[in-house]
C-alpha cells in the first residue's frame, strides 16, 4: 500500500535544488579562480573510498541497498561542496579539495549509525549541520588548541562516530529481531566488496597530509594487516563453535587503519604499528559485544552499522596511543612536549564533547515534524524512496 | 529447446581469429619498435573505465549480464587494437595507446543502444566499422576543419550516441512491456557498481589530453558532483510520489562529465562548471521522458540503455557550451575567434551527420542474412550465447 | 545439525595469534627502522590484485563465497608478513614490501587448487610452508643458478600452480557431479568482477621489477588483449553449438599476462607479444579439456579452480618463450648467451621440481589428524566456518 508512505516530492527535491543554488552562488562569489591545488592520485583515492568504498560498505541491510549506495552518493557530493566552501571561508585558506573530501568521512560514518532510520530530508540536514560543526571544531583545534592540521583532520573518525551515536540516541530503537534489520549472504558479500575497497585505499587516506608519506603508508599497511588477521582470531574466539562472523571481519579489519591514523607518520618502529593494529581489532570486536549487550540497551542507542566499535573505539585507542608516543618522546626531546601532551588530550576531549553535544542537538532537530521522521515500521526499507520498475511486472 | 537457437560455431570464432590474425600481421608490418609512449596512470584509468566501468554499467538487464560484461570485454579489446592501427595508419602518427583506448568509448556507447538485440557477429562487424569511421571523422575534424585534437576526441560521446541510435533504428522494437527487457534490484545494483566506477574515473578521462590537467580535473569533478545531486532532485520531481528512479541516477550522474568534456580545461570559474553539470543532469532526465514517450515511438527507435539522454543530449549541451564560451572570449581576445566558432559548429554538425549516416548504413549491413540477425523473441537473452554449467544440474 | 561439524575454536584462533605474535617479535628484532622503500602505486596495484582481484576471482563456488573472499584476505595478509620477514632474513636484503606481496601470488594460486577442500588451519600451515619454500627457491635461483631477480620472481605462477596441484593430489576427489562443487550465474559474475580487476591490474604486476617499465606494460597489455579475444574464439570452437563458457573466459583471459611475465620487457616487437597471448589462451582452453578429461582422473588430481591451465601451462609456455627469445638473441649478441639458456632451463626445471616435491610433502603434512582434515561430504561449504546471522531468522 504505497499510499501510506509519506511523499517527499514537495520537500526533498526542492531542498536539494535550493542547496545547490546556494552553493553555486557562493562558489561564484568566493572563487574568482579555479581552485585547483591538489594531488590527483590522492583525490582519486579519497573519492574512491567515499563513493565506492563506503557506498558498498553500507549495503549490508537486505532491503536497503539502493538507499545505502544512492544516498551515500548524494550526501558525499553535497557534503564535499559544503566542505570546500567552509574550508575556504574559514581562516585555513589552505583549503584544498582533497581535505574537503576527507572531512566527509565524518558524515559518512555518522550516517552509518542511523542507517535506515532517517529519510533523505533528514540526511541532508544532518550532513550540512555536521560538516559545518566539524569544520568549526577543526578550526578551534588548529587555531585555539594549537593542534597540528594533520591531527585535527584525523579526528574525523572520532567526531563522526560520536556525532552519529548522539544523533542515533534520539531515534527509537527497532525491535531486537526485526526481520528487515538483517543482512543476507548476498548483501554481506556486497558489503565485503566495500570493505575490501576501503582496506586497499586506507593507506592513501592516512598519507594525504603527512610529509613523510612512505612511513605513514607502511605503518598503516602493517596496522591494517595485523588488525585483519586478529579479526579472524578474535571472531573465532567469541563464538561458541569457533566460527567467524562476517560483520566482525568488516569492522575489525578497518579498525587498525583508524587507530593508526593519528600517528601513522610518527611511529618509528614497525612493531608499534603492529601492536596498535592488534589492539584496535581486539577492542573493536570485544567492544561490539559489550556495547551491544550492555551499553546500547541501557542508553537506548541503536547503532545500525556498528560505527561505535568500527570507528569510535579504535580512534579513542589511536588518540591514547598518540599521547603515549608523545610522552615517550619527552625524554629524548625538549620539555615542551609535556605541553603538547596536554594540548592533544584537550583537543581529544573537546572534539568528543563537541561531537556528542552537537549530535544530540542535531538529533532533536531531525525529529521536528517538518522533516517528516519516518515511523518505526518503515525503518530499513528501500520502498519508501525508490521506484522499482520490476514491481510493476509482479516481481 | 536449445535446438531452435542459431549456432554461431562456424562464424563467430573464425571471424575473431581472422581479425586477430589480420591485427597481428598489421602490427608486424607497422610497428618495427615497441609502441610505448604513454602515461601508465592514464592508460590504467581509461582501461578501468572501459573494461570494468562500462562492463558493469551495461549489466542492468536481468537475463543479459554475462553477455553485457563478456561481450564488452571482447569488443573493447578488439576495438582498441583496431584503433591503435587506425591511429598509426592515419596521418596523426601521434597515435598513442591511451587515445586509441579513448576512441573505444564511442563503440561502447553505441553498443548500449542496441544492447541485447544484436549477436556477437554483428557486434564485431559494428565495432570494426564504427572505429574506422570514427577515426576518419576525427581525421577530417583535425586536418580539414582545423579543430584541435582534444576537441575532436571529445566528440566521442556525441558520435557514439548518434551512431548507436541510427543503428538501433534499423532493428525492430521489442514489445513495450517485454518481460526480459527489464532490470531487477540485483542487476540495478551491479549497474550502479559500474556507474560509480565510471563516476570516480571520469575526471581522468577528461584530463588525459588537456595540458592544464588540474583545471580539467577540478571542473570535471564539480560538473559531475552537481549533476549527480541534480539527478536526485529532478528524479524526485518527475515521479508522482517523489520517489527516485535508479535509472535516472545512473544516467544523469554521468551527464555532467560528458557535457563538460569539450571545455573542461578552458572554464575559468568553478560556477560555470557547476551550472553546466546542473543543466546536463536536467536535460538528461527530462530528455529521457520526452524521448521515451514522444520521439522514440514516432521514429521507431528503441534505445536499450538510454544512450541518447545519457551521452547524446549532454554532449550536445557541451558543444553548445563550448560555442558560448568561445563567443564570450571574443571581446577579450583576437577577432579570429569568430572563425573558431564557425569551425566548432561545423565540426559538431559534421560529426553528428557522419554518425547518423554511417550508423544507418551500418544498421542496414547488420541486417544482412549472412550475419544471422536474431529474432525478436530471443532479444535480451544470455542463453543464446553462453553455456551455463548449472543448467545441467537442473538450476 | 551443526554439532556434526568439527569446531576449530581451540586451534585456528590460537594459531593465528601465535603466528602474529611471532611476526611482531621478529619485526621487533629485525627492523630497527621503518621499512619504507617502495613505490606506493606499485604496492597499491599489487595489493588491489591480491585482496580484491584474487579474492573475487575465487568466489565462483555457489556455497563458498564467504570463505573464498574471507580466507583469501587472511592468507594474503599472514603470507605478506611472513614474506617480508623471509626476504629480509635471506641474503637478498633488497627485500622490499612490493616484492614480498608479489610472492604471495604463488600461495593464492596454490589455494585455488584446493579451494573448498582444506580448513583454515590447513590453509595457514600451507601458506607459511609455501612462502618459506618459495622464498628459498628464489634464493637458490638467484644465488646459485644465477638467474636474474626479476625472472626468479616471475616463477611465482609456475611454482604456485604446481605446488597447489601436488598438494591437491593428496586430497580425495569430490564426486564428478557434486551439487556443491558448481557455480551459479551470480557467483560467476562475482568471479568475473575479480577477473576483470586482475586483468586491468596485470600490467602493473609485470612492470614492478623491470627497469623498462613502459615496454613491459605495453607488451603485457597486448598479450592480455590477444589472449582475451582468443579465449572467446577457442571457447566457441570447443562447444558443440558455438556457445561460450564463462570459466574459459576467466582463465584464458589471464593466460596471456602469465605467459608474457618472464619476458615482458625483453620483447622488442609487439607481434611477438600478441602471438604469445594467442598461444597462451589456446593452450589454456585446450589444456583444460585434456587435463580434466585425461590427466586429472588418471592422476586422481582435482584442480578446484583450474590453476593448472590458468597459471601452470601458460607459465610453462612463457618459460619456453623466454628460452626461444634467448636463443634468437645468440646470433646478435655474445656467445655467453648459450650459458644463459642453460641456466634458464635449469632454473625452470629446479623450480618446477621443487614445487612438486615440497607440494607433495605439504599435502602429506596437511592430512595429519592434528589439522582435522574435513570429510568429503563437507567440501565446498561455507557453513563449517561462518556464522550466518540470517539463518537464525529462518533464512
Amino acid at each position: 500500500m504505497p499510499s501510506t508512505y509519506p511523499s517527499f516530492r514537495c520537500s526533498v527535491p526542492w531542498l536539494i535544488l535550493f542547496l545547490e543554488a546556494v552553493f553555486i552562488v557562493l562558489f561564484y562569489f568566493l572563487f574568482s579562480d579555479v581552485y585547483a591545488f591538489f594531488s590527483y592520485p590522492d583525490l582519486q583515492d579519497v573519492s574512491h573510498m567515499l563513493i565506492f568504498g563506503f557506498g558498498f560498505f553500507l549495503t549490508f541491510l537486505k532491503r536497503y541497498s539502493f538507499s545505502s549506495i544512492g544516498f551515500n552518493l548524494l550526501i558525499v557530493i553535497l557534503g564535499v561542496q559544503c566542505s570546500i566552501l567552509m574550508d575556504n571561508a574559514s581562516v585555513f585558506l589552505t583549503g584544498r579539495t582533497v581535505e574537503a573530501a576527507m572531512s566527509m568521512v565524518a558524515v559518512v560514518i555518522s550516517i552509518g549509525a542511523v542507517l535506515g532510520k532517517i529519510n533523505p530530508m533528514q540526511l541532508i540536514v544532518m550532513t550540512v549541520v555536521e560538516i559545518i560543526v566539524f569544520c568549526m571544531s577543526r578550526w578551534i583545534n588548529v587555531h585555539i588548541l594549537e593542534v597540528s592540521y594533520r591531527v585535527s583532520m584525523m579526528h574525523v573518525h572520532l567526531f563522526g562516530a560520536y556525532f552519529g551515536l548522539a544523533v542515533s540516541s534520539r531515534f527509537s530503537e527497532p525491535p531486537p529481531r526485526a526481520e528487515k534489520n538483517a543482512s543476507t549472504p548476498k548483501s554481506d558479500l556486497l558489503s565485503m566488496l566495500g570493505t575490501l575497497s576501503l582496506w586497499v585505499f586506507w593507506p592513501s587516506f592516512n598519507s594525504v597530509l603527512p610529509p613523510q608519506k612512505n612511513e605513514a603508508i607502511f605503518n598503516t599497511c602493517l596496522a591494517l594487516a595485523v588488525s585483519a588477521v586478529t579479526a579472524f582470531a578474535v571472531s573465532g574466539l567469541t563464538t561458541k563453535d569457533g566460527k567467524f562472523r562476517m560483520t566482525h571481519i568488516h569492522s575489525a579489519a578497518l579498525a587498525g587503519g583508524v587507530a593508526i591514523g593519528y600517528a601513522a607518520d610518527r611511529i618509528k618502529y614497525p612493531w608499534i604499528a603492529m601492536i596498535l593494529g592488534l589492539l584496535a581489532s581486539t577492542i573493536s570486536i570485544l567492544g561490539s559485544f559489550c556495547l551491544q549487550s550492555c551499553l546500547n540497551p541501557r542508553l537506548k542507542i541503536h547503532d545500525a552499522s556498528g560505527v561505535h566499535f568500527t570507528f569510535g573505539l579504535p580512534s579513542v585507542l589511536g588518540a591514547l596511543a598518540q599521547v603515549v608516543l608523545s610522552v615517550m618522546e619527552i625524554q629524548t626531546k625538549s620539555p615542551s612536549i609535556g605541553y603538547e601532551v596536554v594540548l592533544i588530550i584537550g583537543a581529544f576531549c573537546f572534539t568528543i564533547s563537541a561531537a556528542l553535544v552537537t549530535g544530540l542537538i542535531t538529533g532533536l532537530i531531525l525529529n521536528f515534524k517538518l522533516l517528516k521522521p519516518i515511523p518505526l515500521s518503515k525503518y530499513f526499507e528501500d520502498q519508501m524512496y525508490w521506484k522499482f520498475p520490476h514491481l510493476a511486472a509482479g516481481f
